[in-house]
């Protein structure tokens, strides 16, 4: 009886826990509180709640395999290694940046401000049996760490085969250790983003514009590939060296993505909990069905052949599209929005393309271009949002990552340089720097291309 | 104290269930609700429920990834891009028509009939708070689509490298929202064959079959791929291009089948659910243990080498072998379950060779035959089941998608065509469709075969 | 009213269960019983305790895949096939063998000996649900077979390109039915070592070193590939086919590590078990991400290159280090103690060069010196371990498997023979044994290397 008694009496913690899981990671919803039905045991809430974010965790974990094998397929033979270094290392860096002063700059005391306190995380000791916030936080670490390396993954993918690799890690500690954070305070931390109201449920701004800004303005201070565009406007496609990997890393994209934006719902101890992420899991992956469809047939129409990197970046961006609000939206809406994606898709690879913007894998299509898209469409399905503060969250956001990475990029270019020299670069990366061939049997791309 | 006294009114609904769940996906399992325990609060198995749904869907989702890569690792170099593309293309097509038509025709409704409702499915609103029938509709939707889509990957797969994009995509599209879900409601939604005491707990026949049924109609009526068989009978092999792939495709799909025996128990809310899931995965890796293991010493024995595809293929037919049944059975059984699937493999490949049809990665055995020997084998474990009923419904299945897909791919072959032309078949679909080679920098597959 | 007195009534049992996590796989910690808080109604950890296993269990099934990657992009390509064919077949051995006569061995009536009880495990009836052990024994089953199968395919990556199919199949069988079980006995099965006191969470020792035991002594009794090392000490490199694969592999590794360490805790159902799962998770991944840190640091400071092959291994060195203690210490010790095991992986690699054994994916460093390194420092955050015992733990272990494996290697060679001919050493194993190339239209291993 003694324990009945017990569980009554923390469940109000948890019932403030639960309400905010209704907007997603966003910090404060307190009008949704009424709503919430409380019905487990705070102890049983507790552990359903922290296995959301361990398998949640762990889904988004896996995206890393999957950057590195959209990336390691999209880039050519002579620089996959390269692409393959770069994404274990970057996921790594992520983790120790984000444990020494990332997560407590997102998170600790940001209190409607611009950043909170740049310390390392501390986690529950063993045998820790605190009900404290209704999780536990070495699991909120975890799950919230995996999305800040997601981050990192994106600038990978654009700059590849022409950034040499200790530049391009230097910037990754920084992007991931406080560009990301400070944007990120502003809104999941509760800062001054998240109390103008604005809503991004599970990133399609915080994490994936982001990325997309960090690579746009990396891609504009590093310049395309060598003989990617000729002299008169033309462009010299670079095919990539194995579509079943790029192919490969999007199937494994797409199923992190149902940790990504589920488990963003950050509570499964209630009845109402679980079938919200549920209902995410229909509109996330529906989502991403609708941008493969709408891509296949616009390459169709376009190109009278069906491009299957498109179809790929279709999946991608529809995914990317219903990232800001995975919830709210209808089905039928969903798949209008990733659909939309899709199309953004097909229409900027070469757009990008004439403004001399080398995107090697398309990560600003897919992260930036429609991460924008998802966060402006919220205000349709969700009346919580408004389209002007939507606004005003993607362009604070866009302007300071764009800044603030242009200016890391630039004084890295000032000193150590950011490119390898012309003659590395026709070798290939994984020569000049990684001393390992990715296919030494098989591969010819010096020799070819 | 009101919680107790709420969740104890309305712990009858979700008896129900956890009734039916014994019987695996079977709808009607009534004689069975004596034996099962009710103990947990309704919320509690309502979340545990969903969770399963939501664990064992985002698993067998993960498939289509399996399918890709087998499937790109099984056929040469110059149709591997269309291969991914398909795969890509195939599952959200599956996910939008089984959300438009597929899931009510399939369990809206039948009442012990032919079909059922074909109209959108709806799912809970956000916040859904209703404990309905214990767990989350749009779960069990996600956990049911994917299902959907896994037999139309195994469509893919038989038809490889002679067959164009689109009557593929149009066949996949009738497939998923009418044929497989006509035939999914005779049993999984409560229709004729689940009256009759048909038993198939997780798909053998309603899956692996029905999708072998459709690929070998497709088969017969495209013909074999340019020059796999001479005029006098020779069997010209063409193999495929990355074992690799096709093991790392195999692993994934074996990876998957937990979810898609393991979760196709229904519920997880009482000891006895949790406990029988745990039974599946035991008896489910045995039987496909037992595949691989005799798949190894029969090629051993017959062909002095052990070819790896067929041990992979036997993993899959293990896997098929005890879809229908992976509860019942003791674990000595489920390994002959297996292993006999295994041995079918082995057999069938040369002699699906002899007949001239031509099944480029061995779909047909491993998915229609030891899915025929899966369900035919069920009532030597489960007493409930029957040898007639059981013939019954593989026959009645059989007939009708072997005949229905016909009549929809003879429809395609006289309007748009089936066969790309000659020339582009041994230029490879890859160029003459999809305009993205899947190796540009070391395949070679046109020149040399 | 009744369920909850049951309730009560029951909760010793699982109790006990929960106590007995806090120290891993370990089997007796008394000690800690009344550390522990209960909370939840039985039946519910029940469930959360047998959900564990199942997931842990699925994520490191998965690791088969990850082993088979890393190990076919780490060979020639004229020995892949044989490498998937082996990885495949190592897993199905492994849980026949496990379930025949390897988990009683290991688990059943070993009171403080040295061995079990050789017979078939059995497990629960068909909708049982007596709450037993406070988890599904079917569950346990499948969680503790996967790490049997894990120790299985250490070895097979070191062996690589050398040893025919059928010696390594026997010796496969016998590792995972007999000399794995047995020393598992002495520690988890509540043997001899553990009544010492050893402390091993979840098989830095036990799992790890044992493969890399039978692992070196098989590489020495087989000798080294023809023309690694020439006669005036050189070595000579014999790069890998696929450095893509080989980083896919690792990332399914890292992944399926928190399934291997996170359900080592081997309970779930209390706010205690599941903060240290979350715990294990942070811990085991920032151990995996100093190993990848320290590696790429000292490559780019002794080659002025960085390795990416070192940067995989300093990943799974990493992990193998934090698996005899991933709970007990705190961050920033987790990161030290993996960066040391990605030290040990760049300094040992050329060093058993040196010693002429031929390590082909470099199992040895990994699992074999950063597991003795992992055991050997848990006394520093475990009070309860001390040194001397772990010492005569990893010397008990190591004596054992080496002398037994190597018993086996030598009858084997003596009878069957390990190696094959010169010519089919040289023509690569798929030709010779598989009898189906990896890579037929692009892979050219035989005529290069």
């Amino acid at each position: 009886m003694s324990s009945t008694f017990r569980t009554t009496g923390l469940a109000v913690g948890v019932l403030a826990l639960s309400a905010g899981a209704a907007f997603g990671q966003d910090a404060a919803a307190p009008e949704a509180a009424e709503a919430v039905e409380y019905a487990l045991a705070s102890d049983t809430a507790y552990i359903f709640n922290t296995l959301l974010f361990l398998i949640g965790g762990f889904l988004v974990m896996f995206m890393a395999a999957g950057f590195a094998m959209l990336e390691a397929g999209m880039v050519r033979s002579k620089n996959v290694s390269m692409q393959c270094l770069k994404n274990i290392s970057l996921y790594s860096i992520a983790g120790l940046m984000f444990w020494i002063v990332g997560y407590n700059l997102m998170y600790s005391g940001v209190d409607g401000g611009y950043f909170g306190t740049p310390s390392p995380k501390m986690i529950e000791p063993v045998g820790g049996s605190d009900l404290g916030a209704g999780y536990s936080g070495a699991s909120d670490w975890f799950f919230q760490m995996v999305f800040c390396a997601a981050t990192a993954s994106i600038v990978s993918g654009t700059l590849a085969e022409r950034i040499k690799l200790w530049p391009f890690l230097i910037f990754t500690a920084i992007l991931t250790g406080i560009l990301y954070p400070i944007t990120g305070s502003w809104e999941w931390g509760a800062g001054w983003l998240d109390g103008m109201g604005f809503s991004d449920f599970a990133g399609s701004t915080l994490v994936h514009s982001v990325g997309g800004w960090a690579a746009l303005s990396g891609a504009i201070l590093l310049g395309a590939r060598i003989g990617k565009y000729g002299p008169n406007g033309q462009v010299h496609p670079m095919p990539g060296s194995s579509i079943p990997l790029a192919t490969l890393g999007t199937f494994i994209l797409w199923l992190g993505w149902f940790g990504f934006n589920g488990a963003s719902q950050l509570a499964m101890g209630t009845i109402s909990d679980v079938t919200d992420i549920s209902r995410i899991f229909v509109n996330t992956n529906l989502a991403a069905c609708g941008g493969v469809v709408t891509a296949v047939i616009l390459t169709q129409i376009i190109y009278k052949k069906v491009d299957v990197t498109m179809a790929l970046n279709g999946a991608l961006a529809g995914l990317v599209s219903i990232t800001a609000e995975p919830l709210a939206p209808g089905i039928f809406t969903s798949i209008i929005i990733g659909s939309v994606g899709g199309a953004i898709v097909v229409f900027a690879v070469p757009m990008l393309d004439k403004m001399k913007i080398d995107d090697v894998v398309g990560a600003i299509p897919v992260h930036l271009l429609a991460g924008i898209w998802g966060t402006m469409i919220v205000p349709l399905s969700n009346s919580d949002a408004t389209y002007s503060v939507q606004f005003i969250g993607v362009a604070a956001i866009g302007v300071f990552t764009f800044v603030a990475s242009g200016i890391v990029w630039a004084i890295l270019k000032a000193t150590i340089g950011l490119r390898p020299s012309e003659e590395e670069e026709t070798m290939g990366m994984d020569k000049a720097e990684v001393g390992v061939e990715a296919y030494p049997e098989f591969g010819q791309g010096s020799q070819r291309l």
